[in-house]
């Protein structure tokens, strides 16, 4: 089976030099897929260089339009719509292709991507899945800023859709779900999450129970489900935390003579180090619950980077993702009391 | 004037034997406190060796019970009511003491705080507030589990306490405030960040906006307000994003005999390093909005670590703290439409 991808090659802090070489990178490793750059000609033209050797392969579909990282979402809805971002949504719904990949602005890709293509059935709202490196491996956690305020419904829909995506993504069945709590004895966690933990409970999930903040770094489990409020603050906070710590770092090696030649012994150490937790090998958030499969990178990724995030949505196409997650979701509500109502 | 503080001596991780050498320690540094040990006499006893220079500035408190690290809330306020815990927090109610500190489990010490000493009239909830380094020095942090599902008001109460808290320990007035939230275009946050922005803009707090996950980190404000959800989850995941980080260059660093030497050419760094970003320098979370002073230690706090826990407290009674947050929360309700109904 042939997947194509549609590329929008013009988001990202980068844009064409680097999701350009992505692309090339990405079909010389996966000969059984195609893929269609969108964006605007004159830019991906002078690109194309190494074309040639992937034929009908890879094709470009001018898109007028860029949707800048910090455009609002109104703007790149309503008045964008030959955007680069937007002309990729439109070949996944219209089927030309399987799955897009965009490093653009979070919140346009995901207004755009959920106009364009709608909420599958039984999905209230679609989630964004990210995966982090942990002590054990890796983790799957979601939502990460779509979905504010969630019903212990959303959250157990999210457990349902982080689920299949880590098993389409991995081959895996039955990983682990956690809900991400609070463990002090006075409260133990707010309303919503206790309500979601009896849904989990309930459902066929491999649910384990509640973990708390450090869990998502031990690993404690395969999946780890919470509102997009706090999914986001988690995920901010560890981005500066990790910042703020290879910055004091990095300030401590540089302070004078001696703690130089330290950093030149410890460099291969240092190296080991980045290669095991490389953030760029996790690249591809999800956007998850959609009648179509669309990836987002980050906006600050490399050509490798972005790269991850191709490979990511090329399995995804090929598994049916969504597909899967309808076909859950009808099984569960049909077996469960769960309002589709947002 | 002296300051007298009460020690539950039998909390956290090792008890006594780091307990008694920290007030030692904070006696030996600051001769207008006083001391009073509450604990098991058969355990303190034999570690009052070095307590006779101090004279009458250190007494013991004899209490039979200890609330244990994992024991239920409900335990402690009602089966123990001669814990170390709870005599302490009895002796800073009847005016014996002036602020109590333990290491105890949070959940049980807040309970327990909260039954004995009563919340200030215009505070609904307690909040939890602590101290975490970052690039720039250092920023506090409420709520950090005390409370979860806040209403804007209460928001705006742990405004108005960690600004008056941090003017208490370092003696500056107008520290900035900023509201945890999330920046994704689409929904920039949920409903009652959205409504507490308002109420914040309109108190005469330093408030200077909306704060994002990583700008805890990069110390963009003196003050960030959170409801004890988030702020519970953040700071379990950054202790345990630290301690995977640690474990991981300890692991590279350990790998064979070249890392090993790189290690001890490293070690140097390391510490200046550590000794930066000391979250033992930052122990002593503060139990705010209760008519009494409450510093919670770390459980596994070292001796180093707990007296810098006492430090606080004995500073926060010495400015008087609760009375200015009385003081400050009857001018907010006097200016402001404020319902102070839970």
């Amino acid at each position: 089976m042939t997947i194509t991808i549609a590329i929008d090659c013009m988001g990202g802090d980068h844009g064409p030099s680097v999701t350009v070489p992505a692309v090339f990178d990405f079909l010389g490793r996966d000969p059984d897929c195609t893929a269609i750059l969108v964006g605007r000609e004159d830019s991906l033209r002078p690109l194309l260089a190494g074309a040639a050797k992937f034929g009908d392969r890879i094709r470009v579909r001018h898109a007028s339009e860029i949707v800048e990282m910090h455009e609002s979402v109104a703007t790149a809805l309503r008045t964008k719509k030959d955007s680069s971002m937007r002309v990729a949504a439109d070949l996944v719904k219209d089927g030309t292709a399987d799955a897009a990949v965009s490093a653009g602005n979070t919140g346009a890709l995901m207004a755009v991507s959920r106009f364009v293509l709608k909420t599958l059935p039984g999905i209230d709202r679609p989630a964004i899945a990210t995966i982090l490196p942990t002590a054990r491996g890796h983790s799957y956690v979601l939502d990460l800023g779509a979905n504010v305020d969630c019903s212990a419904e959303h959250l157990l829909q999210f457990g349902v859709m982080g689920t299949l995506l880590l098993s389409a993504l991995e081959h895996r069945d039955r990983p682990s779900v956690g809900l991400l709590n609070i463990g002090e004895e006075e409260l133990k966690g707010n309303e919503v999450v206790r309500q979601a933990a009896e849904l989990f409970k309930e459902s066929d999930l491999n649910f384990v129970g509640n973990v708390e903040g450090d869990d998502i770094w031990k690993g404690a489990v395969d999946v780890v489900v919470c509102d997009g409020f706090v999914g986001n603050v988690v995920l901010k906070s560890s981005e500066g935390l990790a910042q703020m710590i290879a910055g004091g770092l990095k300030d401590e090696f540089s302070r004078n003579i001696l703690t130089k030649m330290a950093a030149i012994m410890a460099l291969p150490v240092i190296r080991a180090f980045k290669r095991r937790f490389d953030h760029r090998a996790y690249n591809g958030a999800s956007l998850l619950g959609l009648k179509g499969i669309v990836f987002k990178s980050h906006g600050s990724a490399d050509a490798y980077a972005f790269r991850c995030a191709i490979e990511r949505a090329a399995e995804a196409a090929r598994q049916r993702l969504p597909e899967k997650i309808a076909t859950r979701m009808a099984a569960l509500h049909s077996t469960m009391p769960i309002s589709s109502a947002a």
